[in-house]
């Protein structure tokens, strides 16, 4: 039962969209991404998913528009809505999904992570 | 689909130890709190709980140690842990847990919190 520094553990890697996990309560995951570039078009089918922005400014594409999240701030992406982050710049993000979650949902892509690192 | 700013949030009331809902996913709530003082020994015997703290410093106390966690940083307190949040300041925090979850858990006392409302 230790406290998790979200700076400390920023510091802990540096590749994009790779998240990675620190933390695990009730079957959800605790985790932290850095993002830049633009990410795949996806969609969960079964899980709610989170994003807080702890540093930058994330932009998350819908169908049909498009939603600014900056520092500070969060968004709850519903299961089964079409979405792509994009980060024009770098940004540090923390997400709060199920255990189960897959980065890509149900888009394979290169980018997608089976299996997900603890740091 | 909107997002939610914490400091936006924060503005909107004042009352400490009183959980305000600001999101859903999974079962799960993400509710906004200041604690200021001391609150009660309790623990949840189903739930696990997150507190990040936003802004100030709090410190939880455990039957065998005490706990501080700072501004970007949380911890996650495991189900059947009792525990007791203290705050010598105010302090703003983010909370993360099973939308079931009742504040005191386990402790019935004048700080119980049977309905919390969104903000």
């Amino acid at each position: 039962m230790n406290t998790v520094n979200l700076k400390e553990k920023f510091c802990l890697f540096s590749e994009y969209w790779s998240p990675k996990i620190v933390g695990e309560l009730n079957g959800q995951n605790v985790k932290l991404a850095k993002f830049k570039g633009e990410f795949v078009w996806h969609k969960h089918d079964n899980e709610d998913e989170m994003f807080f922005v702890v540093d930058g400014i994330l932009k998350i594409e819908f169908r049909d528009k498009t939603v600014t999240i900056n520092e500070g701030e969060f968004i709850i992406v519903p299961k089964g809505i079409e979405h792509k982050p994009v980060a024009e710049q770098e940004v540090f993000v923390m997400l709060f999904e199920p255990a189960t979650t897959l980065n890509t949902g149900n888009t394979e892509s290169n980018l997608t992570k089976h299996k997900l690192d603890w740091i």
